[in-house]
Parts: structure tokens; sequence; C-alpha cells
């Protein structure tokens, strides 16, 4: 090991030691343990990992990735959603969760095969209803070419749900020799994103009309496994990837951040956001880092290859408003900084606490 | 075609038509659309099989079998568990979650290869209960040999959940050149069922404590994987198998019956049946044959090897109570009827309503 590494390597562990250790210090679940930010990862490094762990489940991506025999892995994922209200501008529950579900396949690379759908639906909940979205759930699947393969419909009894929860995996076939991985990242590797962010997030908290807020903001729902192909069909270059939902880009980023030990560093002005939702996000004192995305993607790629992935996106419908955002550092190992338009600089950390719960 | 072919063809085409054609009256969604039965078959045909349905889904198994690449062939599987109270004699509902996937992968003869989990928590639900509970979860996956590889945890305000639901997904891995198919039953074939009917259901319901009986009734909970591979192993004779849970034996062998247009006689004396339980469901007025199971198999084997074929079952703690409790016949085709014990006959038809609401 040269000098300049073992440097390198010991300011890693030391940054991690220096790092709190997460403990879980509530007695009763909150709904920020559900928020995808950092109560959702101490639930998950203090209660699941020791529970349930294995080298399958450790990575925490997006998807498992599952050797299947010989010579061939699966992608395999799940999500529950318990978006409220159950339809919004630019989709509803069932769209969100096929698309959302091909998306963590996507981001591994895979190619989705199948998606299961079980879904929990309230006592007294209207036929008619259930038939529309049953409709859009199909509607959903067909539109990107992946059937559900397998169902379960279970009823409880009134107010022990919300109407409808949907509960969805699916399986994907990850293409021989791919792999993507946080730890392939290096310092000057660039950051892109697909396109504009806090969409759904947004479009979900003015839909529930609580807000003294009428925009005319549309949830980015869709199913990104072309465009994944897309990017990585131009470029082998490609390090990870990543859909930034629960707790946005922000919370993605220090995900890649930690599991890498290094460094991303957001340039604000780069950022695609479309003004009414900086407006919206404005007055309601939002951080669109912070708010969810179902339509886009985060990708590190090597810096000579992030041309030729910026173009690769933006000639797919889905990544018109691609951009290059970020770079990965060495330093500070594990942490997000935003390089201000103002020229300043800030630390990025994970969501905490849950500004918008179940918007997916 | 012969003269005979002929007039089976014709009066399965006239018990068909005869069979009162599946619509949905309600406005509703009740209890009994969840229960497994008539209304969720009618449910299913009626909404899901018009909205989603496709090729995969459409023999409604216990999994849907995958052609994966060119030459292999995935089992995937979904199920959610809404099980109250939590935790019962024999087991709880994570263990509930990971045999019952197991057991839907088990049934279409796969290897399971892995599961996902999917958790929908209740605001305020105490977090040593989730430990618990996630212990027991890794405990039955463990036990069970087949990793959870992938999980997702959602979080509903108070009151938009019972505590805790469980969605769990599973993959398997088809062996090469086995089909377990409904449609490859004969008159003349034996239906096997690996021991004793009616523990799981009763267990909850006495768990319940809202019935002034006390018996002390176990789940039968358990996954099955094994003990499909020793039946396969044993014998080539073997036409399908089901794991009867939500609508008990009854419904299950009416499901198959329907599927192969054939008809299934049950030995009354034959069923293996535990004296307190069915002392608790005579003081209940439960008919035991239609409560669920969480550890049995039902195998419909060729006569010839159907001696072998209990003799495998046999060997399998899990079998121990193996028994062979009916026959396929001709007619009346798509019927089950049971033969009583007194030498009367009485047609079984599916579960209707559902007496025993959120049994797993």
């Amino acid at each position: 090991m040269t000098d300049e590494a073992e440097r390198q390597t010991l300011a890693r562990i030391e940054a991690r030691r220096r790092r709190p250790r997460r403990r879980l210090t509530e007695e009763h679940v909150t709904l920020a343990h559900g928020a995808g930010g950092s109560s959702t990862h101490a639930l998950v490094e203090t209660i699941f990992l020791p529970a349930i762990g294995n080298e399958l489940l450790a990575p925490l991506a997006d998807s498992a990735v599952v050797a299947c025999g010989s010579d061939s892995r699966l992608a395999f994922t799940t999500d529950s959603y318990v978006v409220r209200p159950l339809r919004f501008p630019g989709g509803d529950i069932a769209t969100l969760a096929v698309n959302g579900t091909i998306n963590d396949l996507a981001a591994v690379g895979a190619t989705p095969l199948c998606l299961s759908a079980a879904l929990i639906i309230e006592e007294g909940f209207p036929i008619a209803t259930l038939e529309q979205l049953a409709g859009s759930l199909g509607a959903a699947a067909r539109e990107a070419g992946v059937p559900i393969a397998t169902a379960d419909t279970k009823v409880v009894e009134r107010t022990k749900a919300d109407g409808l929860y949907i509960c969805m995996a699916g399986v994907g076939v990850v293409p021989a020799g791919l792999t993507l991985d946080p730890a392939a990242m290096h310092p000057g590797d660039r950051v892109l994103l697909s396109g504009t962010i806090a969409e759904h997030g947004m479009a979900v908290l003015v839909a529930r009309g609580e807000l003294e807020l009428e925009a005319e903001i549309a949830s980015d729902t869709a199913a990104l496994h072309g465009l994944a192909a897309e990017l990585l069909a131009a470029t082998g270059g490609v390090r990870c990837m990543r859909d930034p939902t629960r707790g946005g880009l922000a919370t993605t980023l220090n995900e890649l951040a930690r599991a890498a030990e290094l460094s991303v560093v957001i340039d604000e002005a780069a950022l695609p956001i479309r003004p009414v939702v900086t407006g919206a996000c404005e007055l309601l004192g939002i951080d669109p880092l912070y708010v969810a995305n179902e339509g886009k993607l985060v990708a590190v790629v090597a810096a000579t290859d992030s041309a030729a992935a910026l173009a690769a996106l933006r000639s797919h419908p889905l990544g018109r408003h691609a951009a290059i955002v970020g770079e990965v550092r060495a330093e500070p190992p594990g942490m997000v900084v935003l390089e201000t338009a103002f020229g300043g600089t800030r630390v990025v950390d994970m969501l905490a606490g849950d500004p918008l719960p179940r918007i997916c």
C-alpha cells in the first residue's frame, strides 16, 4: 500500500469512527421510521440487519442480486405502497407500485421479468374504485411490458387500513458481466441525474388539499428500465445507479457516499428543477433535495464517459432534462456537500424526521 | 373422439353452463372477499383477471411459473399476512409469512431461492415487539434455509393499520422437466394429504380469546419444501400439489376439481384430524374442511404411485400423519363430494362468506 493510499484508508476509518453510532432510542415506531431517511436507516441497522441480515440483503441496494444456477443472476426487490391520497395528478397508487418496483430493478441494471401484487384492502372500500385501480395496475404493467405474474388479496376490518395498500415485488435478470456497485465509485466520477427533482412528493402533498396551495405539479412516476438500458448500452463507465425516492436526492446521495466511503459534491446551479416546484417548496419551507422522485435515475459515471452518458440520457424521452449535477471526491468521506449557487458550501445530511409522510 | 369421450365432454360443458356465472353484486369490499373462498374467486374473476390478467397469472396456482432464459423456469409467489393476533400458539405473523411463502413455492415443485419482506407498521407499534417479530422472521428463514434477500419498511399513522402487516414474495427454481398441473389429473388418481387438518385456523381463533373456549391447539405452520421435495423424488406420478390455507381443504379441492373439470371424492373417515380440533370445531359449529392449514400439502397422485407417495410423505417428520383422503372421478365434473363416515354423500362447495377473518 502506498503512503497516500494508507493515509486515505486511515482517514476513512477515522471518519467512520467519528460518525455517531446508530442507536434506537425510541420505544415506539414513529412515522419517521418509514420516511426512508436516517430513522429508517437506524431501524434497519439496529433491528432488521441483526435479525434477518445475510449477504444478499446486506448491500441494501434498490434490488438484491441473487445467483440463480451457475451462470445467471436475478434482481429481486420489494416495496409496499401506502401513498395518501390513492390518486394524484400524474398517477395513482397502482402506477406508482408498478413503476417504483420496475425502477428498483432498473437501478441494478436488470431487465424486469415480472411483478407480484399483494393488495391489503379495507372492508367497505368501493368496488368501483378497486376496479379503476386494478385497471390502472394492469395498464401500467402493460405499458412497461412487465406482466404481473402472481397476486394476492387480503381484506381487513374497517379502520384497520386506509382504503388500500399495495405490496409489490419484482424479479429481473441482470445482464452477464454487469456489476453496479457504489464500491466501484472513484474520485472524479460524475453524478448524473435524469431530470427535474421533487415532483412526485410535491404533487402528492398538493393533492392532499390540506395546504393553502394550488400548484399544477404532476407526479413524475414513470418506469425507467428503458432509460437505464439505453444508458448502460451507451457506456461501460456506469459505476452504480439509484432511484431517488423516499428521502429524495439528498438521502440517495448520502447512501452512495457512505457505501463508497467517498464524498459527493452537488452543484446546486446544475440541479434541474421546475420553477413551480421551487416555488411550492419555498412556500412550504421544504428542501426539494429531500422530496421523493418516482421517475428519476441517479447514475455515477466515470468522468471520461460522462458526456456519452449524458447524451444517452438526453436522447430518451424520460431523460430530456438530464444533467451532470455533481462529482465524487475523496474528502470528506461518507458525506454529501452542496456547492450553492452563491458560491458557498453546506453539508447535506440524510433526511431526518418525516416532513411528508406516506408519499409512496 | 369416441362416443364415451364425447358424452363426457358434453356433460362437462353442461355442468359448466349450469354453474352460476360469477358476478359481483356488492358495491363495497367485504371481509368475505379476503377469505379465499367463493367471494375471493368472484373478485379475482370479475375485477383482477380482466384488469391485470396474462398467461402467467391465469392458472391462479400457488405460484406462477415463469420462463427465465432458454432453459430455466422460476416460481414466483406473493401473499400479505394480516393475521390477528400477531402471535399465537405455534407461531406468529413472521413465521407464518416465511413458511406460507415457501409453501406456495413448494406446491409447484420449486426449490425456494429467496424471499422478500415488506412491512407495513402502525405508528406507535412497540419497538420491542418489532424486534421480536424481526427475530422470528430471521429464525424462520434460517430454519428453512431460504434467505430474505430484500425488504422494505413503511409506517402508517395510528389507526391506519392493525399493528403490523407483512407482505412477502418468494422466488424458486422449478426443476427441469417438472410440470405440475391440475390438467394432468385423471379419474382414478388418489388425493393425498400430508397430515391433520384445521389446526392453524382453530389455533388463531382460540388465541383471540373472544370465545369461551380453551383448547390446546397450536398452529401447524411449517415450511413444506423438504416434504415436497421428498415426495417428488419418490415418485414421478404426482399430478399437482396445493397448500390448503385460506378456505381450507374444501376450497383447495374445489379449485382442483374445477381446474381439472373432474370430481374429487373425499373419504371422511380417512381425514386426519386431531380430536381436540374436532371438538373445538363442533363446539363452534365450524366445519374443519373450511379451516386454514399452514403446514399441510395436498397432492394428487396417479393410483399406481400412491402407495410410494404415501410412504414418502410418512417418512418425513412433517408427513407422519399423511393419508390417502380421496379419489379423482370423472363425475360430477368440477365438484367435490364427501362420502361421510356414515355411508352418505354430500356436496362440499367452496367456502362462502368468512367465518374466520384474518386467519393468515
